[in-house]
């Protein structure tokens, strides 16, 4: 199959990368200065914070801050995490201009991690999709555990379709299919695509693959074969999941840059500007980049 | 097109491995413990010693000790790098099965790595693969820096087809096609094999890549589509290349056998034991593995 001639990034760093961040929350001003250089270096789209409940995910507390405190580019979409009602009031209320739902296609991860059952979950999201649509506000659905969920271990490419198809059908506009825990491989990516494209247009899929056993690249090449043209990433590979266990970072948005550019595949996004901010905020953090590709080139201004 | 049903996995860590490892050199009885680890865990080819002047390369000094100090098993070609006549004597001395010589893509990179042109190197191997056909031991020869040269830049395709081809005819019975610095992507690695595939039956065609750029994993998959059915590697992904810069290791044979086990090709490798002689041989280097898949599962035993 032919390779799509553009991709679409959705930087993940600002929230999947910082809510799990151990220690005391990260600064307000940081998280709005990574958010800005990611922008500045040609991010079209950035999940920028989550409205959920600070006694859940206390990284995620300063949300409206954040949204507030931000200078927005008006050619970027700046989105957030909003998982029930009362997060999307607070997300509208400091004009958000797209949010996001999350669901999962493991029964088992769904109680675990959001206290219900996938059934519930989507119950949940209805009243969320339907006041979204009032206020004009796009929303994403994340569908997580797509490869494999830590406690039911394979998941079948069909479960994943089938939720997909019901957020899509509730109205989101795009389905982010996550390889929560990384422990995919390219045929499972494909079959799991191809299970899924049966409901939700290939142009409305998205690959969100974290990089725990090394896997993501070869897997986001797999499914880049299939048609996928939308792929989440995190600068300097930040994040996980704290529910899961072994979950670590995102793949890391200058690898993915740096495929994508050997794949002459287009994303207006200017790589080196990425590693820098890379290692600007990892170093915020005390750590190196968890990229290869950051290590591999490194860093020209701070 | 269709991926091979089974893979012959070429262990490196003993040579390429261990090269161009800093400080005193391993002891003899390490690398003899590793090589046995390794043929333990179901490993049938490995790559044991380098007959090379220890003057260019001191830690293989001990090559006929290694060699000598081996308990063998019949079912493992454990084979040894031989530049020149000399080396190549040496090694049958000591009962070598399985040589290799070692070429270049890049006229710089040949002329910095071993002193002379492509074409002074292929005359040079002309008299190693006489010797050896006498001996009756089989030949495997390596093109480095098929996918870039640290001085050069690009590389193209049919470059590293002819020095492929002029290997082949010589009487090689493999090729061994290296990213040496690690800097390709997958579109540029298939039109490397099929470039390459036009001279060398794809069945005595390898895939040598590092991982510099973490662009290992998905460039195997893309020549695995292509046919590619030997893929060289180093257990804990040791290794990288001491005359060109930023060539970090060897991509992990961890990662490549939980890859491969996704794609259900078979190895006859047992992941876990090469997991846990990984994390025993980085112990005695005094770091971790650079391997993703031995850090997410861990060591059983030591």
């Amino acid at each position: 199959m032919a390779l799509p001639t553009s991709v679409k990034l959705f930087e993940m760093a600002p929230r999947d990368g910082l809510q799990n961040e151990p220690g005391d929350p990260v600064p307000t001003a940081t998280k709005i200065e990574l958010i800005e250089r990611l922008a500045n270096a040609g991010i079209g789209h950035i999940e920028a914070a989550s409205f959920v409940s600070p006694k859940w995910v206390p990284q995620m507390g300063d949300a409206a801050e954040v949204m507030r405190g931000l200078t927005r580019e008006p050619s970027v979409v700046y989105s957030a995490l909003t998982p029930n009602l009362k997060g999307l009031e607070n997300a509208l209320a400091v004009g958000v201009e797209e949010v996001a739902v999350f669901g999962a296609a493991s029964e088992a991860f769904s109680q675990k991690n959001i206290n219900c059952s996938i059934a519930e979950s989507l119950a949940r999201f209805e009243p969320v999709l339907k006041r979204a649509q009032e206020a004009g506000v796009r929303v994403r659905g994340y569908v997580s555990c797509v490869l494999g969920c830590p406690y039911e271990g394979d998941i079948v490419p069909s479960q994943v379709a089938n939720v997909a198809k019901a957020l899509y059908d509730m109205g989101c506009y795009e389905i982010s299919l996550g390889d929560t825990i990384g422990v995919g491989t390219p045929l499972a990516a494909k079959r799991m695509i191809e299970a899924t494209r049966q409901y939700v247009p290939i142009e409305h899929l998205a690959a969100h693959f974290h990089d725990t056993y090394g896997m993501a690249l070869a897997n986001l090449y797999a499914v880049l074969e299939e048609g996928v043209s939308v792929i989440d990433a995190a600068t300097a590979g930040l994040g996980g999941c704290p529910y899961a266990k072994g979950a670590s970072g995102n793949v890391a948005t200058e690898d993915v840059l740096y495929l994508l550019a050997g794949l002459g595949i287009d994303t207006g996004i200017n790589l080196q500007a990425i590693i820098d901010t890379g290692y600007w905020i990892t170093g915020e953090l005390g750590r190196k980049p968890s990229s290869k590709v950051a290590l591999a080139k490194g860093r020209v201004s701070s």
